[in-house]
């Protein structure tokens, strides 16, 4: 009988650093909150689910007629097939002319793992990879586990107040970085699912080839069954039926069956015309509602008569948003207020409903007043 | 705009060599069968799935209480729980004794990724995997991409014609080997999920650390949904924690969330006695109706007067068992007769049905008396 461990020399991993949701989570304040939650949150404070989803769960497990069998290790074709079409348009000219191509990954994470085991042994050379700042805690880590080195990349302009994607283009062009994107929520940033792929449409059409993360997760509210695509954008067939053959080995070792309730689901709205409409109502409600809660932060503090301009959180699309906050204000909401935001001031608006938004402007009107008092205290700058 | 491919140096994936699936999916033949399949199949030629399944999985989609949020990394905690019981026995000392626990895994698969990558980093040592023969071209693979030497090790004995579990556990004793086991359908082995995991009580009872994949798919009729457990077994709590955290943190770049549906499923199952009893039942009948083929493969070959002893084919429980045909006799099946087996005649008994049964003991039968024949002719060998 074996006495010493096999496991003697493994430490508890090192927590990770940083973790907001983990220092929420061990708050006892009972007024605490969280909004940098990934996901779009109804008004009661539970992630969002567009209704036809659970009309259409209800309709798929009363159907006689379905099998539960494995799916292949590419994954459900007919939902690969409405997915791309849903990003890309149905008359895409990289569809129609055969060079791009997706596999169903267990959610974005398994699409990002992927993609970065294909790319470190494909890829050898690219050593760097840039990565947008607010993105790094979530995917950066899959990067640097494999060996990357991660640079963070931040396309939000304090001093103007506004995010600047000419900055990401440039860096793309001029450094010939293969791009590696993340659609997390197709139609929860603008309501318009054409619209938010737009910097898609401009890579295929300038020729590039790309990586990307496509989730179906969030924008349906299929949270819990992991339904993601890595698709892959290549300049002709032949180098996409190379790219697909070895990503095909990679996702054998790592599921070899994706799964398939929520890629099911997601398959029978996108291809009947009733319930897409449906669903893309359900998304514009969404969008609508989160501007909504945008204009009141702002008037409540105009109301408040909190110093600067807050323009800004009206002008940005989507559910999360910088409120344009400098590092010691952040730093006062999470400590003071217990109001948890991530160090960039970048919250997801949905977070806020009736119940907190006092609550919430009232504690960024105090951050801002009291760091503009000590900004007072401190001695200017000499400007040179 | 790029011309040149960053996917210029991808080559076509080699396939894999000796895929019996693949030729057989590549055969013309409108006679051709299949009889290796990994799951349980029906009479009617279909993946088998408990009846308490269907009903469970809608009782499920109309209970408007359940939400479709994130499961936590490691799982959903009330379906570890009953799997591990499950395994081990309610009363089990090691549960009791907080040295065991469970990461839930995308399939079995996914089980055999999450541990191979965690052994690899903290069981450095450990360069070389002995793995019963049948297991090579499913989990292998997955030891082989990570730079272990994965050396083929038989349990069954060709002469004896029968399985000897002895060798096992004298390799286990002799060589220090870390035990990695496979429960891949527990319950349909000889009907009685306690006698299914006997290895394991054993192994727990003389103190071993171990890791197992258990996959909760196959013995609940849930194919396409990747239920899987990576099960870690070590001699102290401590030991445990460690192992768990540096787990999380390898699943968190995998998929970060494995999915629910199926958890959820066999969780309802598990923890409600009736539906229990119901499932239960459900694996004594598919255990006994292919007790029953294998008595009626060995009638017919008895009738048919197949030269030899075919009485290991009924010793042997489970769905699947070895033939004991040597490789000229499964040769001449898959070349002549279009009855895919693999190599070493472990063939899965579920296969053969009403439809098919006369044709495959004739194929055997044929191939039996070929081969006898060519013994007779060819030079016998000289004795030293």
């Amino acid at each position: 009988m074996p006495t010493l461990s096999v496991f003697m020399d493994v430490p508890l991993a090192h927590k990770l650093e940083g973790s907001l949701l983990k220092t929420y989570k061990q708050d006892d304040c009972p007024h605490k909150m969280f909004l940098a939650y990934r996901v779009c949150m109804t008004n009661e404070g539970h992630p969002w689910v567009s209704l036809v989803v659970q009309k259409t769960r209800l309709q798929i497990s009363q159907d006689p007629s379905l099998d539960y069998e494995y799916l292949p290790t590419m994954g459900l074709k007919s939902f690969i097939q409405a997915s791309l079409e849903l990003l890309f348009g149905k008359h895409s000219q990289a569809i129609v002319e055969n060079r791009v191509a997706g596999v169903h990954t267990v959610g974005d994470s398994g699409a990002f793992q992927l993609g970065v085991q294909f790319l470190r042994a494909w890829h050898k050379d690219a050593r760097i990879v840039y990565i947008i700042s607010s993105q790094k805690e979530l995917h950066g880590l899959v990067f640097q586990d494999m060996g990357f080195t991660v640079c963070e990349y931040s396309i939000w302009d304090p001093k103007k107040l506004c995010v600047d994607p000419d900055i990401l283009l440039n860096v793309v062009e001029s450094k010939q970085i293969f791009p590696f994107f993340d659609i997390p929520c197709q139609g929860l940033y603008t309501g318009d699912l054409e619209e938010d792929t737009r910097i898609l449409q401009y890579f295929v059409s300038q020729g590039f080839e790309f990586f990307c993360s496509q989730s179906l997760s969030k924008n349906f509210g299929i949270y819990d069954e992991g339904v993601g695509i890595l698709v892959v954008v290549a300049v002709n067939n032949q180098q996409l039926l190379g790219v697909l053959s070895q990503l095909k080995g990679l996702a054998e070792a790592l599921w070899l069956n994706p799964p398939n309730t929520g890629a099911r689901i997601i398959t029978s709205i996108l291809c009947n015309p009733a319930l897409l409409a449906e669903w893309k109502q359900s998304l514009k409600e969404v969008v609508e509602n989160i501007m909504l809660t945008k204009e009141k932060v702002k008037e409540k503090l105009r109301l408040l008569g909190t110093p600067g301009s807050w323009g800004h959180i009206t002008e940005q699309s989507g559910t999360h948003g910088y409120l344009g906050l400098n590092s010691q204000q952040v730093e006062y909401l999470v400590r003071k207020k217990h109001i948890y935001i991530p160090k960039n001031s970048q919250i997801n608006f949905s977070c806020i409903n009736a119940n907190n938004i006092n609550y919430i402007t009232e504690g960024i009107n105090e951050a801002v007043l009291l760091s503009e008092g000590s900004e007072i205290c401190l001695p200017k700058e000499k400007k040179p």
